[in-house]
């Protein structure tokens, strides 16, 4: 059967209090001076707070990468062809993409998800190469109509859910998100819009790479998507369904899925970090097990990761997608989990402590 | 035996520029937007010039940690007893610390070398577990007269050259610099002074936590260590020897033996970047082979950066030493590798504007 949306978000606690400060006294005895971690304490404190232990291992990473079409891509707002995601998801299977190396070099497993790419997979589905979890072969056109069915967009939400429950049943530790999805750009501009309040023009990028004209036309469908579609800012499944994708509705479970589970979910960048807001929106202490990995190129992600009250670990000027910031932030983390986890205090270590104030816990 | 100083920045030649243009056409091939792995084309670039291919492995990684001691504590210019230096060794050995932890998350070996500590080690050396190239039982006290001789200068810089020489001819692809001495960051900060010619006051930081009193004091040591020697600006060696310390003058010496055997080093922090800035003002070219790991919480580091036009790749408040940041960094520089050496182009991958698919069913 699997899990419904109602209740996991229910089932969503937030991470542990006690466990944070537990995790803190301790980062505070290790043989260093105090803080000079930084940022790497700051994740070792959250994912002791998630697993609600001292030790909390994240050795087996997957980072699962989902794939969706986009009806929108009709109106011109992408210099790709649609073609180009079912192509992808071909040369994710043969290792050859940047997720691939990304996860490679991070010891993380990719697990490819056809959330809704607009052709047929049957081969790679038959050969156990991707997860077929196709929700429609593509979403509507945003201009036109809702891109999906209110039913449609729990059906993705709740199959994100469920892939994150696998993992987790399969002894997964740390969760990333990733995407493909020639136009995906747009919806995810058009969600945070819808539900920031955001003027489009501010949130709305480049994507792939368009010129000026594509971005204007760009701007103006978004515009007129919303304009003709009226998503509530108020209730997450109705952006989702009128303005989103199949795979960010997708990766919104995910990491609600993650949350549910009390698992740590690196979180990749633009088209994500949409995903990550339908999520907040829903169960906003799914906030609590989101780690943001990068800061994205794509302008309107800055905002998105200010709605979170998340700043991101990595700053590499990326704007790829598939998951690959957050295959690379997955290397930060288990740093941080190392860090707590296998650390010498001053005491265990026979290290003199430091008679400097600043010490002092 | 082994290379001497004058031969090591004689042979240093710089990275091909021939492979860095070949390289780049390679990854403006791979079947992504054009530029959208930001950082790290820059640095599979380099890791092409660096290596003459167009897969440049960095699969065997290892951080050199050199350990080493300063008179000029005496002067109380840390809060720390001098026998931590000696302490972190052990802690280093039995895989308690922060390099330890880091190292272990980027899959990389930590050694360990002795280039001065205050202390007997001989139990460590007997059974293995560190290198031993003690120049000295620590430095002199600098605010009496030169830290070392000019011959222990040199000596200190060789030893880091053949340690860089060993570990190449053992396979090794990747360099990654650290150190641990107690009072280190005021030789690092006097010779920042010394050859950009920037006020102690503004390149002089808190180092493991020291407050308003003894920072004040610490910037009046190093001005007076700087004005009874008047180390020569335009002699790095002169520098070392009389405001620096054993372990700085490995390091640069280790970023020295990278470039002369062409294997890409990344630089740690505050301390390692001063004897980055040695190996520099040494070898110009060297800088070819420098990776920048990350940017220390410790002030002056933004000077040293801006001196060696570098970038650090990562920003994580971080400022603890031992090769913690290059440990971190590894990760990234890794995916580089892996990103120019693994990907497809949109040729191989059957991913193209109007191009039929390889992979059709």
């Amino acid at each position: 059967m699997g899990l419904k949306l109602e209740e996991t978000v229910k089932g969503i606690m937030p991470a542990s209090d006690a466990w944070r400060r537990k995790a803190r006294e301790h980062l505070n005895n290790l043989a260093i001076p105090v803080g000079s971690l930084g940022r790497l304490l700051d994740i070792a404190e959250q994912l002791a707070a998630i697993k609600e232990s001292l030790k909390p291992s994240t050795g087996s990473k997957v980072v699962v990468t989902m794939a969706g079409d986009h009806g929108v891509v009709e109106e011109g707002v992408s210099t790709c062809p649609q073609e180009v995601t079912l192509q992808m998801v071909y040369n994710f299977v043969a290792g050859g993409a940047g997720i691939n190396a990304l996860a490679g070099a991070a010891g993380a497993r990719v697990v490819v998800v056809d959330m809704g790419v607009a052709g047929d997979l049957k081969d790679l589905v038959e050969q156990g190469k991707i997860l077929s979890r196709k929700v429609d072969y593509g979403t509507r056109n945003m201009t036109r109509g809702p891109a999906m069915t209110r039913q449609q967009a729990v059906q993705a939400l709740e199959t994100g859910i469920n892939i994150a429950g696998d993992l987790v049943n399969e002894g997964v530790e740390l969760l990333g998100t990733g995407d493909m999805g020639i136009g995906n750009t747009t919806p995810s501009s058009a969600i945070l819009a819808a539900l920031s309040g955001l003027p489009v023009r501010e949130v709305t990028g480049r994507g792939t790479g368009i010129d000026d004209e594509t971005l204007a036309r760009k701007v103006q469908v978004i515009e007129r998507a919303l304009a003709l579609n009226r998503p509530d800012p108020g209730d997450p499944v109705d952006v989702l369904a009128k303005v989103g994708g199949f795979e960010i509705g997708g990766i919104a479970g995910l990491i609600l899925g993650a949350a549910y589970y009390r698992v740590p979910v690196v979180v990749d960048g633009f088209i994500s970090t949409a995903g990550a807001l339908l999520a907040k929106q829903l169960a906003p202490r799914a906030v609590d097990y989101m780690i943001a990995a990068h800061r994205s190129m794509e302008y309107g992600h800055r905002y998105m990761l200010k709605e979170l009250g998340l700043r991101p670990l990595l700053d590499l000027d990326m704007r790829l997608g598939e998951g690959t910031g957050a295959a690379l932030a997955m290397c930060i983390v288990e740093g941080a989990a190392r860090v707590i986890g296998e650390m010498l205090t001053f005491e265990d270590a026979g290290v003199a402590r430091n008679k400097s104030r600043e010490y002092a816990v």
